[in-house]
């Protein structure tokens, strides 16, 4: 079973949420009211060496990873801020201390850098029948919304006539060979979210953050919004030696997909904001258009299904 | 390096925390302000398979296991509820979906039925070459003050002149053979914690949840308000079967240690309230006082240092 449609099912089964939690998990964060007028946003996600970085990597490139990851999650909800990170840590059972401790610093120096202090830890170590573990950083980290009065932007609230965005280029994140590439080390678009909330405001429909590939990622907005994504495959921000096809279906870009009414800039803080389709009524789908011809690509994405070697 | 002498190292490089956390790491929670009167809590900890249940239990065990780990943790700080889950998970690559669902029903259930709803989660395999894989769940609570006015009990503010209590009975929570025992399926002392705020308000002073071998976690309680703490070993409540210094040693009890002045009562909501000994002015040291002698046992704990195979 795919992550998402396991964790799909699992959700569907929290039956009575209670009614402070008002974006429900499914989403980049879930969100709660801690008193009519506090919100407080929330994810996580993991870092495992071998599968989101090389075996045997730079612990410290692993834990830095973890957090970006979690705040590339901020930044897809546009009206938020992070402010603090916890992290639990798996470790080999002969996993020696230098290791561990590159692997907190990672984990602690890349949170502070983004204002989001490590306030919470766990070690454990795995039994030693286990052969060929992994270092594991699962994170959580919890945001606040920057305007209280308005409303964080979720995956759910996409219209038709929106038009879609992408910010930087989508594809060739990593090297498929040596498991190195930008998805280590990335800018999380959190400033650019955050300018684009301010400019836009509610002109702003959906967004996402694209992890999983540009595909699967606007496949979550069209399901969610229940609505249809026409793409035009010639616009999408391809990097450079990349196919359309392997850059849609690639993943870890940690771009933000975005859809919006009315004038959006071309580039934001340096970052290029690039229109890329439109929202238009229909059964949920993402349809490339490419050449005349047109196709599903919802289902495009990536999965980590290979083992990485290598050092990074 | 022992898992909290590693974190003490990390947290201390936490030079520059915002002056919202009111209890840094360090604590069985970390507590920032929201606003002036809204308190924010939150703590993380994991269970493994073959390290916090046997190798091929049921996954729901191990799932129930690792949010009742992260309840105790709310339940020491005495003055808080819990209000929201987060759940990271690691899975062999070879897992079955029916185990991985099970993990989640473990998860998903048993934090509903605290009051703490499982608002976000994520998913991941390890990667192929790592065999004997364990299933891992990696929880991060969120928790409030019931009474936004007042203070959370840390382990801090132990006074000399408090007495030392303990809540039910310590030691026999596992089976060195089966790895079976109740530290599987405990009752986090979240309602007597809250009662015992309640009651007894300032009069409290330090609190922890033993969980590492009572020796150890009352060595933190030491160390941390710098004090000598004193204890009758023969008072303290030691399950059937057990002796003392196994009972102290052992850890999983997920009980209660806290210290109090004034009237403190001997049983509340069914759970004994046993008075073990007196907090003294001194260098921090835990002295058990046994048959006219005396001995530090701070260093009395337990660490997960053996694979744990059966089944749960």
């Amino acid at each position: 079973m795919h992550e998402f449609t396991l964790l799909q099912r699992v959700f569907a089964r929290n039956a009575e949420l209670p009614a402070s939690v008002i974006v429900p998990p499914g989403d980049d964060m879930a969100m709660m009211m801690l008193s009519p007028s506090h919100a407080l946003l929330a994810a996580c996600d993991s870092a495992i060496e071998g599968v989101h970085a090389p075996m045997g990597c730079d612990a410290r490139v692993l834990g830095r990873k973890a957090v970006l990851r979690n705040l590339s999650d901020v930044a897809a909800m546009m009206n938020a801020r992070p402010i603090a990170t916890l992290a639990c840590v798996t470790l080999p059972r002969d996993c020696d201390d230098a290791r561990a401790w590159q692997l907190f610093e990672g984990l602690r120096e890349t949170a502070a850098a983004w204002g989001a202090p490590l306030i919470g830890g766990d070690v454990s170590k795995m039994s030693a029948s286990t052969t060929h573990a992994p270092i594991i950083a699962s994170v959580t980290i919890l945001a606040v919304r920057i305007d209280e009065t308005r409303a964080v932007v979720t995956r759910c609230s996409a219209r038709a006539g929106d038009n879609i965005y992408v910010t930087g280029t989508i594809g060739g994140a990593w090297d498929a060979v040596t498991g190195l590439g930008r998805h280590l080390n990335f800018t999380p678009r959190i400033k650019v979210a955050q300018t684009l909330h301010a400019l836009l405001g509610d002109a702003l429909g959906a967004a996402i953050d694209v992890s999983d590939g540009l595909g699967r990622d606007l496949g979550h907005i069209a399901t969610q919004s229940r609505v249809r994504l026409e793409i035009d495959l010639a616009r999408v921000p391809i990097c450079a030696g990349s196919t359309a096809r392997e850059a849609i279906a690639h993943g870890e870009d940690y771009e933000l997909a975005f859809t919006a009414r009315g004038e959006v800039p071309s580039e934001v803080d340096g970052v290029a904001i690039t229109l890329v389709g439109r929202v238009v009524e229909g059964e949920p789908a993402v349809i490339a258009l490419v050449a005349g011809e047109s196709f599903d690509i919802a289902q495009c994405g990536y999965e980590h299904r290979t083992t990485l070697r290598g050092s990074a």
